[in-house]
């Protein structure tokens, strides 16, 4: 089951269903798509392509997945819950009509999950990604029933992370600072920023990855003061700011390893807010520790780069949640009311930029008593090839 | 702008507009997303990463792109509509606050694409994806307005494809014949499927392609019979069928070539389908043309597998449409009610499977006066190394 036992996954239904009775719900609707699938994995193992999916969860009894009119075979090999129903809802977005597949209803499935009960409050989790046509089928299936926004009583859960879910993510960020090992001894000027990103997608799979752990960055030049990029065909040059941001994914857990270098010397200016950025993300590690509210991580770490004279450059940090997404729960921001736990699992993202240039040191760290434990290190250092 | 002109980007919202138009709405939403983002690269060349992104196309005017918070330097880089927006609706969905950072409301949306016009019937692109925080503030922000599911009105536009279009689809169709070739050079027992995927991997970014068309497939031994799946750690065997479907994207077109394949024979019944498959594949090619119904080529490619005697082997097929995305409208199925046009893009896949192994012969053609052009061709032969 890729790391995670068949036990661990029963903890954690049973985990989601006391969070539903404690809300007052009779039961969950989750949501997932192949991009966005992590609620949906987290409880099944099961994660979609080409299709949607979803778990219907009961506070009581058995959940039931919901898969696409395509994937039978394929969900019945992989989903460690075992009841599984297909439904229209969740086809491809070319919408084909599938004449002589059977499909369920939500009312086959609630009597499927809840044989002889009623259902009353139904919790809409990955409200964020549940679609129009699984909306309107709700309300024409289920009348009378209440639909209610419950991200929380799911997403809470995967925030701390267990044992086998930090071993995970440990390997993911190992394979990542490999890629960037091999990036570094190929990359030449000329290349182009999507033929680097073939080099990080070999060694992702050749080590043990399973996929990217998100869109991969390879950026030269002026776009790399970019916070959200794709890479292009654009070529890698000398004396320019090369950022890569490059992470494998393993057993559903992603990670992510940033590094800004050049090839060649950088002007003074760059330079020298490269090695600034590299301070402020170690700074931001240090300043992290299981019982400090979150937002003071955030003021002291703005306050710290501003006395510094860099409070310009700034555009947002210091941290995000990492785990099966690499941009989850809970983010770090000054409006922030959560305390750091231990076990929780930051990505330290230092992100820095001028109008022609920009850098971005990214490392994971897992919260513990006193301080971090660092998930990734080995990158964190300038790099002038 | 990636082989599509500012020119060809201009007359695509045009030809949507006047849909539009013959459609009695005012205006359009078009969603998108990271995984699923063809309509709103069709009309934009902005493809989000990340968040999420809808265009705002009024029956008349100027159309306005909507980002999320996160995304404005790189959408200002690379949409062809200058006008941009940013919503929190179409943030991460890990739903970060974003303090400080002004967005914007439907109605500042509608107020920049149709000054002084009143909307009245808003049509939804991207029906099947379109999201539950984008419908919620829809109905909050512009009350009284009617929305329609009008995925036909762009959709319709993206099915015959132009010069530029099908230049690109053929780019993309050869990157993955030469990612097959390398798998063929280098594949041994003993790898596992996702090391396979990597060596696909590293030829599409080496040789121009800017991501992968769909999730990659590898597949060794019993799994081989599902139609849809992932690749796993499970080691590639001798004398087993091993299923190769490897799709390139390049400016935005997928590709796919599907080779299903040996290292060592295979018993005879195995290879007795394989080739029967390949027969079918050639066969289905044959039965197109411009002019014909889509639902008699289906009807005919059926009765030839019965009438051959393979009937229980066949799952579903024998083609869907490919374009920006490599699943996309039209499906060919026995309740289609299309006929062939030229410059339509058809994948032929090709599926036949039995209770302990499958095989699928993909490859893509264009459809034009008496047959079709064969965008890939390469990997149509029989293959045991």
């Amino acid at each position: 089951m890729n790391g995670i036992t068949t036990s661990e996954f029963k903890t954690r239904i049973q985990r989601f269903q006391a969070n539903l009775r404690k809300a007052g719900l009779d039961a969950a609707l989750v949501h997932g798509n192949e991009a966005d699938f992590a609620n949906v994995r987290y409880l099944t193992e099961y994660w979609p392509t080409f299709e949607a999916a979803a778990v219907f969860v009961p506070a009581r009894g058995k959940p039931v997945l919901i898969i696409g009119p395509e994937s039978l075979t394929y969900a019945e090999g992989r989903s460690v819950v075992p009841d599984i129903l297909k439904m229209v809802e969740y086809r491809e977005s070319a919408e084909p009509q599938y004449p002589g597949i059977p499909v369920a209803s939500y009312r086959d499935v609630v009597k499927r999950a809840m044989p002889g009960l009623k259902l009353k409050k139904l919790g809409i989790v990955s409200w964020s990604i549940t679609t129009l046509p699984v909306w309107t089928r709700l309300k024409e299936d289920l009348p009378g029933v209440q639909f209610i926004k419950a991200d929380d009583t799911l997403i809470n859960l995967r925030i701390a992370k267990s044992k086998a879910e930090v071993a995970l993510m440990k390997k993911a960020f190992q394979i990542s600072e490999a890629a960037i090992d091999a990036i570094l001894g190929e990359i030449k000027p000329g290349m182009t920023e999507l033929q680097v990103i073939g080099i990080a997608q070999r060694e992702i799979y050749k080590r043990g990855g399973e996929y990217e752990g998100h869109a991969l960055y390879c950026f030269c030049g002026p776009r790399t003061n970019n916070a959200i990029c794709r890479p292009t065909h654009n070529k890698i040059k000398r004396n320019e700011m090369i950022q890569l941001n490059i992470g494998a994914r393993v057993g559903s857990y992603s990670s992510s390893v940033g590094l800004p270098f050049s090839i060649g010397k950088l002007p003074a200016r760059k330079q020298d807010l490269l090695a600034f950025g590299l301070e402020a993300h170690v700074k931001t590690m240090d300043l992290m520790r299981a019982g400090k509210p979150a937002a003071a991580v955030v003021s002291e770490y703005e306050n710290w780069v501003k006395a510094r004279g860099y409070g310009r450059f700034m555009l947002y940090g210091p941290c995000h949640g990492i785990g099966m997404m690499e941009v989850e729960r809970p983010w770090m921001e000054s409006t922030s009311t959560y305390d750091l736990q231990e076990n929780m699992t930051f990505q330290v993202d230092t992100f820095f930029y001028d109008h022609d240039f920009g850098l971005r040191w990214e490392n994971g760290v897992r919260v513990k008593k006193g301080g971090v434990e660092r998930l990734s290190r080995k990158h964190m250092k300038l790099v002038c090839l």
